[in-house]
């Protein structure tokens, strides 16, 4: 008899691996961080023992989910600017914005309205690309949610640094200086893009994230005029930044930077760069969601899951959304993956469920750490009401999961065996620290908006 | 000073009409079916009072969702099959489960399932199209809800009817002898495709429609095969069943069966076709999450909305979407608008707003009666709770409506100035009899898989 931290006796345990199984009447046990059995809750027992148990008998147990795309602390832009052209987006409501309110208080402000909202959503880890990450870091590791930290690089002046060579050297130091040893957290180093960012910056913050260890993660690929301009050579604002006249993932399999790279959007692909992005063991970012509302296209993602590309699946910021809603994001993978294929049957319920969780932990670095219910994986679970009318019958669990599943069902939300959410409280967060937060933030946008007129 | 059956104090009053307005501190007030106000709440006392007073500090109130095209009774098919193709899932699936189900057992328990999920999910009415529609209609004005039952006409045998004649007079006669004072009820014809009755059938049935004064409602070019071999004349199962070689709405028009008509789907249609459409003042109904699950494609709403079509929004049924959730089907009218112009300024918040609201109420010709918080209106509102992380900061109240909300923010539902749910409760419906419904039918559906097997 051995005795645990955490027993959580499940009605049904969707495991994610093996895939297309669904356990019934299975608990899941949790020893300090890890997950270290799965089994019928009839065999539990005479063969573990705790303090903790947990009854969730009218609940899904399944993986915490992980959004491999977002730039959290823009949380405090949702609705802010919405229905609009994308150069005047950025150009007239979000960098104008930016460059006035991003620093410390509004990264710190932004990731806790973030994290609050992903936690609620079944969200156990997520991938960001922002500024302030130390003050990022800080606040998500002490919420108590997995995070990867990763530094945007521009080829212009930024609020985190002059140009492009300060960042990177800011970011080697950043690196050199912190500690690995906080469970929760990795760090990334973030290239905006490659007509934002001059090649040999790429190139270099390539070089850096090889040297130190950390996730290479870059926004590839997300409109029709990248892609055309950069094969081309037409000037525009689009095109990369480089004199090779081809697809951008070209150039970056050429230059040696598409090798293990987390790449976001990727919406407009040929099946040269569908067969490099295999080759190369890239991780495709799908963000169906913010794909949509700019108008950028939709990704052919089952087309690359045949070529054995790795593809996940995120939500973008809040801004271009504007939710942080994982179980919304995998419905629409679904369902635009089908249109995407003139095929009903691509992006099944089982294929956005591995998307969302162990294409996730692959991409990531952590196969077999991450992103299933499995005896040895790290212990970021959830659970998920199926006792309300808009899952009646219960037909099919996987199915419900991802076409009729909302987030308000999740109830309950583990990381590393740390409860964050409990019967739908926060545990690590306040309601009216959020509130305020949001307050807060509302009035001074809406001031500076009324200011600009 | 007039005493009244109910006042509602609302944070916001979202009317719709006039468009893009939010009203801050608005109260609604409400006298027996209808509202007879809507202005500041500081200017109520002294001109209103009433027993029934209702603080709703928090939320948006705004005019109950019309659900323009569902299958209600078919909830109990929901994750029965899903991921197959077209083809498959009809004629393997669901065609022979509704051949042997499908009755008065089957109608009245599925629309009791499907009313709960659309209540519970601020919708007020819906435009429904199945079988058994005397036991549906019983069913929903039990509930409350306002609703068009419209009998579906097929040709071939179904178990309404023995053929396309022997329904229409069965319409005839259910017509002829309903009385038409319950203000919650309308009815309907509703000839199922082009592709499945004949064209003489069509016709009759409109004429059945105008002279009964009941709405004509038909699915019509979901799929591009249906538009092409209509136009090419090529012998196919989407084929529309005439000798014109035109595509099946140009033939309608001709026919003279297209005024005024709602049509769902025409997700393929020409320029012509949209011009006949505005024309003849029919209603488009735009079913985003059914056209994508079923790989159908992507309706050029915002195209047809340019030329002065009248588009409305529904779920289709629970079988090809999963959910009733028309707060899920304006978020994706309004993403999958911008991707089908490929403009991001297309189907703005307000726009899908309407098209779920006073669109709806055209269509049904109940213009000035539904859909807007008006003096004049019928008292179908809801309250939308906006005291939640998901919603932080509330820079805009229009755009989290469409791009922010979940069901689950829907706290309160009027029809008619009746209540049909309080704080997240049905009143006239109880969670228990839903629950068993789903374990009934769930039972039944397995055993019937297992026996195909």
């Amino acid at each position: 008899m051995r005795t645990v931290s955490l027993i959580i006796n499940a009605r049904w345990v969707v495991p994610v691996i093996p895939k297309d199984t669904v356990y019934d009447f299975y608990s899941v046990i949790i020893d300090g961080k890890e997950i270290i059995d799965c089994l019928p809750t009839k065999e539990v027992e005479g063969k573990y023992t705790s303090d903790t148990v947990v009854d969730k008998l009218h609940h899904v147990v399944m993986p915490g989910l992980i959004n491999m795309h977002t730039h959290a602390a823009m949380s405090l832009f949702k609705a802010f600017s919405d229905d609009k052209k994308l150069i005047d987006w950025l150009q007239k409501d979000i960098w104008p914005a930016e460059a006035k309110f991003v620093g410390p208080e509004f990264v710190v402000d932004g990731t806790k309205l973030a994290c609050a909202e992903m936690i609620r959503s079944g969200t156990t880890c997520y991938n960001d690309m922002y500024f302030a990450i130390d003050e990022a870091a800080a606040t998500s590791s002490a919420i108590g949610i997995r995070a990867v930290h990763g530094c945007g690089v521009f080829g212009f002046p930024t609020s985190w640094a002059a140009g492009p060579v300060e960042c990177l050297e800011k970011n080697r130091a950043f690196f050199n200086s912190h500690s690995r040893d906080n469970d929760l957290l990795m760090w990334g180093i973030a290239p905006h893009a490659p007509y934002t960012v001059p090649e040999q910056y790429i190139v270099a913050a390539k070089e850096l994230a090889r040297e130190s260890g950390v996730l290479f993660h870059m926004h590839v690929q997300e409109s029709e005029a990248e892609l055309k301009d950069s094969i081309s050579g037409t000037p525009s604002s689009s095109r990369h930044l480089s004199e090779a006249r081809c697809s951008p993932i070209e150039n970056l399999w050429e230059k040696k930077v598409l090798e293990h790279s987390v790449l976001a959007h990727c919406v407009h692909v040929t099946d040269k760069d569908i067969e490099l992005l295999a080759r190369a063991e890239a991780a495709v970012v799908h963000n169906p969601s913010s794909n949509l509302k700019l108008a950028s296209g939709i990704c052919p993602v089952q087309k690359m899951l045949d070529a054995g590309v790795n593809v996940c699946l995120g939500t973008d910021s809040a801004c271009s959304n504007n939710n942080l809603d994982m179980f919304m994001e995998m419905r629409n993978a679904a369902l635009l993956g089908k249109v995407a294929s003139n095929d009903p049957q691509a992006c099944s319920a089982s294929t956005v469920l591995a998307m969302a969780t162990v294409n996730a932990a692959k991409a990531l670095g952590l196969e077999g750490k991450l992103g299933a219910v499995q005896a040895g994986m790290r212990a970021d679970v959830i659970a998920v009401d199926m006792d309300c009318v808009e899952v009646w019958p219960l037909s099919n669990i996987l199915s419900h999961l991802v076409y009729a599943c909302g987030r308000s069902q999740v109830t309950d939300v583990w990381v590393s065996g740390k409860q964050l959410m409990r019967e739908r409280e926060l545990t690590t967060l306040k309601m009216d620290e959020l509130r305020a937060i949001g307050e807060k933030w509302e009035k001074i946008l809406r001031e500076f908006k009324a200011g600009k007129e």
